[in-house]
C-alpha cells in the first residue's frame, strides 16, 4: 500500500493511540507523578518496538528515565537522530480548563488535553510516521535514532549527562526536533534560527534592614527608587539597548532574508490583537517581526522589593531586586554579553546602595544553515504532506538542546514545529489542531522517505 | 507621703504590674485572640478603677472593645484626655526574639515583650502616674478623661466612630498622648511635628496577558521597564521631587527653628550607622534631620511584577505595581498633593501602557503650637522627671489620631513619648528602657500636679 494511503486509513486508530498516550499524567515536576513517569515512558518504549525498533531501552536517570531506540538498517543510508519529551507541564490551575487535562477532548478540529501540543503530540507524529513506514514498506528506509526524555520541563540535566557520555551511541547526520510552532495556520514551517537568551538576577541594597518610611523618608537610598532609576537608563529613547558594545557583534540579516521575512504570511494585525496591549514598541528602524527573530534584547523579566500585600505599609525596604534577560543573536557572545551588561547596571547605581549581580544562565543563539539540501528536502515533504507552500521561519525563543547538540556533533538540526503559536502550551486548555497533527504524520513519513535519496 | 518618693516606694510593683499587662497577648490582628483582647481591656478598666476612677466602661464595637474612663472631680481645673492602645502587634517572626514574646523578660536595664514600648508600656506610664496622684493625695488634682483602644493595630476604624459620636464625653482641654520616642537615650521630648501622609498604588498595564519574553521580546512595551522609567522621572539629581507644585505650599521652618533643630543632641553619625546603608542621600540644602522632619518626600514603599520565584522565568508581565507614599509637611494639601502626583506620574507613562491610580489614604501634617503653656509645663515637668534638660522635636512619621482629634476638638496635643528609636516597635525584641519607663512615671506625675496650677 502506499505510505501516504496506509497514513490515511490509519487516522481514527492514530488519533486513539494519542488519546491514550496523553491519559497518562507524565508530570515530571511532581514526585507523585513518578509512577506515571514511568508509564509514559514504557509506553513510548512499546510504541518504539511497534514501529520496528530492535533496540528499544529505557535508561534510567538520577531522576525520570531516558527511552533511546535504534534502528541501523539502513546500511549506506543517513543516520537521523530523532528528539522529543513525554513529560508535561502541571495542569494548574485546573479550574480555566474546559474539559479535564487528563481527559483528552476533540472540540471544533482542535484535540485539547496537557501535552497534545507540548510535546506528546509532536513525538507522537514520529512514532507514527515510523511505524507508517515500516508496516508500509516492510523496511525503515533510513537509519533511526530515537531519544526521548522525561525531563524537558524540569531543565533536562540528566539528558545532558546522558549525551555527553554517550557521543558514540548518539552520534547521527542529522537531528530533528519537532517541539516549535508553524508561523500560522496552514502554514507549514522549518524554524532555522533561535535567539540565544542571558538570565540575570540583580539586587540592590540600600539600609541594612527595613526602615520605616516616616522616621527615615527622605534621608535614606531607597534602593526601589535606585534600581527603577538604573532600569530606566538601560534603553535609549529608540529602544536601544544603551550597554556599551551590545551591538558590536550582532550580524544585521542580509537584504535577502530580510525581505523574505517581510514576504511572509504573518501579520502584525494579528500580533497586535495577540499582545493586546494599547500599542506597540521597540527598536526603531527594525520591523515587528524583525525586532523579534533577529534583534537581541534586554527585558526585565520580574521585580520585587518592599510591601507588595493589601493595604500600605510605610516602609523603606532594605533590598530591590529584578530578574533581567537578554535574547542574542548571531554572533554576540552570551558571557561576553553578561560581563558587559554587568559593567553597565553597576557602573548606573549611585555609591549609596551594594549591588548583587548574578548570572543564573547563558545560552548561545543559533541559525542554521537553510540552504543545506536536508532543510529542502524537509522543506518539500512539508509541501507534500500539506498541500501548502512551506516557510523557513525564525523564532524569538531559544532551545538550549538545538544549541548544545549543535556544539557537540556540529550537524544540521531540522526544527519542524506543527504546533500554533496560540495553543497554550504550559497554559489551561493546551491544544493540537488535527489538521496540523495529521499533516504532521504525512509530512514526516515523506521526509525520512525522502531521506534515503539524499 | 511626697509624690517622687510614693512613686520610688512602689517602683517594684509597678515593674511586676507592668509584666502582667504584658503577659496578656492581646493581638489585634488575629482572630483567636480575640479573648485575650477581651482580658486586656478589663485588665486596663481594672487599673483605672484602682486609679480612682469612678466611671469606667468598656465599650464593645464591632471589632475590639474601648475603655473609656471619667474623673470629673476637680471643679475648675483643666481636663485633659488620655489616649492609648492596650493592643499589640503579631511576635512574628517567633524564632527572632531572645526571650519569649508574651514573657516579660529583664535584660540590661531594658524590659522585653510584644507591647513593652507599643504602647503598653507607655499606657502604663499613665495608669501609674495616675494612681500614684490619687493614693498620694488622696484625689486626681485634674479632671481626667482616659479611652484606650484595642485597634490601633488594625485601624482604629472604631474608635473614629467612637469619637464622632461622642464628642461632648470625650471633650476636653488637652490631648495627652504616649505614643513616640523620645530623641535619644536621656534627652526627655516633646514631639510637636508631624508630617502628613498619602499612599497611593500604582498599577501599569501593557499587554493583556502574560507574554514569553523569547516569542514577544523585543515588541512590546514591557510594563516593569515603563514603570521603572516613570520611576526614575519621579526625582531629579538634587533628590528634588518632579511633581508640578509639589513644594509650593511648604512652610520652611523658620531660622530660629532650624537652628534649634541643629542644636538638638542628635548625631548623624548614629543615624548613619543605624541605617546601615553605603552612604546617605537626600534633598540638596537640608541636613539629614530636616529632610525628615520639616521636607516633603516621595517615597516607593513597594514594586513588584512578572517573576519573582527562584530561578528564571521568561515571562513579559502584562502588569507592574508600585506602592508609593508621600510624606508632607505644612502647607501641603493632602487631596491637592494626591491629584498632582497622578497628574504627573500619568504624564510619564508611554501611550503604549494603561495605568490605574488609586489613592489608598491621604493625611494632614501637623505642628503644634508649642509655645502654648501646656508644652512648657509638660517640658518643666520632664525635666524634674528625668533631671536632664527636655526637648521639643518633630517626628517624620504621621499619627492619624493626632490630626483627627485636633481636627475635631481643636484642642493642644502634647505628645509625651518615652520610647527609644532602637527600641524594636513592631519587630522581635521590642523593649523599653526602665529608666525612661520611671522617669515616664515621674514626669507624667509631675505634669498633672502642675496643670492644675494652669
Amino acid at each position: 500500500m502506499d505510505l501516504l494511503e496506509y497514513i490515511e486509513s490509519r487516522s481514527e486508530e492514530h488519533l486513539s493511540d494519542l488519546k491514550e498516550f496523553l491519559r497518562i499524567p507524565s508530570i515530571s515536576t511532581k514526585r507523585e507523578h513518578k509512577p506515571d513517569i514511568q508509564r509514559a515512558a514504557q509506553w513510548v518504549a512499546d510504541r518504539l518496538r511497534d514501529a520496528g525498533f530492535s533496540k528499544v531501552d529505557i535508561i534510567p536517570t538520577k531522576l525520570h528515565p531516558l527511552v533511546l531506540a535504534e534502528s541501523l538498517e539502513a546500511p549506506g543510508k543517513p543516520t537521523i537522530l530523532i528528539y522529543g519529551h513525554y513529560d508535561v507541564q502541571p495542569p494548574e490551575p485546573l479550574n480555566l480548563w474546559t474539559s479535564p487535562a487528563f481527559e483528552p477532548t476533540v472540540r471544533g478540529g482542535d484535540l485539547y488535553a496537557r501535552g497534545s501540543v507540548d510535546d506528546k503530540g509532536q513525538v507522537h507524529i514520529h512514532l507514527k510516521a515510523l511505524a507508517a513506514l515500516k508496516k508500509s514498506t516492510g523496511k525503515l528506509p533510513i537509519n533511526v535514532k530515537v531519544i526521548i526524555e522525561g525531563e524537558e520541563e524540569v531543565g533536562s540535566v540528566n539528558l545532558w549527562e546522558f549525551v555527553v557520555n554517550n557521543k558514540d551511541r548518539l552520534k547521527a547526520d542529522f537531528l530533528v526536533v519537532s517541539d516549535t510552532a508553524m508561523l500560522a495556520p496552514g502554514v507549514p514551517s522549518i524554524t532555522y534560527g533561535l535567539r540565544g537568551l542571558n538570565y540575570y538576577q540583580v539586587e540592590v541594597t540600600g539600609p541594612a534592614q527595613d526602615l520605616h518610611s516616616g522616621v527615615f523618608g527622605g534621608a535614606v537610598p531607597n534602593p526601589i527608587t535606585i534600581l527603577a532609576g538604573a532600569i530606566a537608563k538601560l534603553h535609549d529613547k529608540n529602544f536601544r539597548v544603551t550597554v556599551p558594545g551590545f551591538y558590536k557583534d550582532v550580524v544585521i540579516p542580509s537584504a535577502k532574508e530580510r525581505k523574505a521575512i517581510r514576504a511572509l504570511p504573518w501579520k502584525e494585525s494579528e500580533f497586535r490583537k495577540t499582545v493586546g496591549a494599547p500599542g506597540l514598541c521597540g527598536e526603531k528602524g527594525f520591523t515587528a517581526g524583525e525586532r523579534i527573530w533577529c534583534r537581541p534584547t534586554l527585558e526585565l523579566n520580574g521585580i520585587w522589593g518592599g510591601y507588595t500585600g493589601e493595604g500600605s505599609k510605610t516602609v523603606i525596604p532594605s533590598k530591590a531586586f529584578a530578574k533581567i534577560s537578554n535574547r542574542l543573536v548571531l554572533n554576540q557572545n552570551p558571557e561576553k554579553i553578561a560581563k558587559q551588561v554587568e559593567r553597565h547596571l553597576r557602573s548606573l547605581l549611585p555609591k549609596t546602595v551594594h549591588c548583587r549581580f548574578d548570572v543564573l544562565s547563558t545560552g548561545k543563539p543559533w541559525v542554521a544553515p537553510y540552504t543545506h539540501p536536508v532543510f529542502q528536502l524537509a522543506s518539500r515533504a512539508l509541501e507534500q504532506g500539506f498541500k501548502k507552500k512551506a516557510v523557513f521561519i525564525r523564532e524569538g525563543g531559544s532551545i538550549p538542546f538545538v544549541n548544545q547538540m549543535y556544539d557537540i556533533f556540529k550537524i544540521p538540526c531540522v526544527l519542524m514545529g506543527f504546533g500554533l503559536p496560540d495553543e497554550n502550551a504550559h497554559a489551561p486548555d493546551e491544544h493540537l489542531s488535527l489538521e496540523n497533527y495529521f499533516g504532521g504524520i504525512r509530512s514526516v513519513a515523506l521526509f525520512y522517505s525522502n531521506l534515503a535519496q539524499l
